[in-house]
């Protein structure tokens, strides 16, 4: 997302009509209302944001917007909220260097920050009851966890995941959903280095109830407590902590 | 939820005025509208359920349903969920015979009768994305999800949960809800039994995790540990598959 309108200089033949407007080629234009939007979705909840309130921000009038989308803010919601997705989609790249856990660990510090960047609107959107809310916007929020799923079952070494192993991925990905929804609300006060910490040895630990139950999953992880070293730190506290 | 119209004969001066209608008082009327409501809500998502097909199955006129619910199918929709809201926090209550994790398991497995019972309707609901949500649905949904959460402190025996044992809590119901989503989607081919003993087992994995990070939580679950019994069966058991 950019922070800001793309700033370019209005060239000779696309003089300001108005003063405080200018054109834009476009798909620029497109991208530059979609932008300021996401801006606007992130401090104030999407139920709150006018299309006035865009136009203003974006130096473009009322008609611009609906020559752009016609479907007025919901359509522009939409927009939005699918650059959204594939911004935050694009974010679950694992970094080739590091163990499992530390690969975990640099996700989700990338998931955080995508989380406090879009802050309302991240919030409002999986909080649901927004009137904005609609079976579309459903379905572009379940195709980013199912990226998620995806990724995380790639990252485990994992080809076809059974359905025990594919609920312990989709569980964690909730409580990773859940736990952002409340460092949001909470004013952020939870440190984020915790928070991530936590979530992976929420991971680890998950994973061994698992384990428990599904052959596939125990030897998951098994493979990956062999990659996190000798001594698999983040394994030993675990077993302390149930009385080991 | 009855499973079907309440089965009153019509007194003499409540003849049915038409074939099939009859009279009931006003209070057992309304809570035979919102029963049948629950009941259709439960094979059909809301969005595919319309006030005469309430009326039909309730052998009752649609302006008769308006005369109860004014609002049309939001108003009986957000009371029906209303009423489903309150069964089942009441089914949170547990048992007073058994071990911390076997009482969990009697309350999850309660929930689960819950979920059978109600499923498009629970379904489309924690879903999002229905017409009939609005922040009113949300708002009730927050309800229960509130009530788990000091019910299970207070099965932990907390009184003041700090924001991690809080956070532990509130990811272990998120877990509980996702599974059961996903238990619904694929037909219930998991047997209740084995997630039920899965999500006792996540609970105790969580709180090791927890614990690494929150006195209070190795408080906690160091006492819970104890009243497992001398060998805590479920904790030797995740020790050993975290490589123990």
């Amino acid at each position: 997302m950019e922070a800001s309108p793309v700033p370019v200089p209005p060239s000779p033949e696309a003089r300001p009509r108005r003063s405080g407007y200018r054109r834009l080629p476009v798909q620029q234009r497109r991208e530059q209302l979609i932008a300021v939007a996401l801006e606007l979705f992130a401090s104030r909840p999407p139920d709150e944001v006018s299309l006035d309130d865009v136009a203003a921000a974006a130096g473009a009038s009322r008609p611009l917007v609906y020559r752009y989308f016609a479907g007025g803010k919901q359509q522009l919601y939409e927009a939005a909220l699918r650059t959204a997705a594939q911004e935050l989609t694009s974010r679950f790249t694992v970094p080739l260097a590091g163990t499992p856990t530390e690969q975990l660990a640099a996700v989700l510090e990338s998931y955080f920050a995508f989380v406090a960047e879009h802050d309302a609107g991240y919030s409002a959107l999986l909080r649901g009851g927004s009137v904005v809310e609609t079976q579309r916007t459903s379905a572009i929020v379940d195709d980013v966890r199912r990226a998620a799923l995806k990724r995380t079952l790639r990252h485990l070494g994992v080809r076809e995941a059974g359905p025990r192993l594919t609920l312990l991925v989709r569980s964690w990905i909730a409580v990773v959903e859940g736990a952002s929804l409340t460092w949001l609300d909470e004013g952020r006060v939870l440190p984020v280095g915790e928070l991530r910490d936590w979530l992976v040895d929420q991971f680890m630990a998950m994973a061994a109830a698992t384990a428990l139950h599904d052959p596939q999953t125990a030897q998951t992880l098994t493979t990956l407590l062999a990659l996190e070293g000798p001594d698999a730190p983040r394994a030993a506290r675990l077993r302390e902590a149930l009385g080991g």
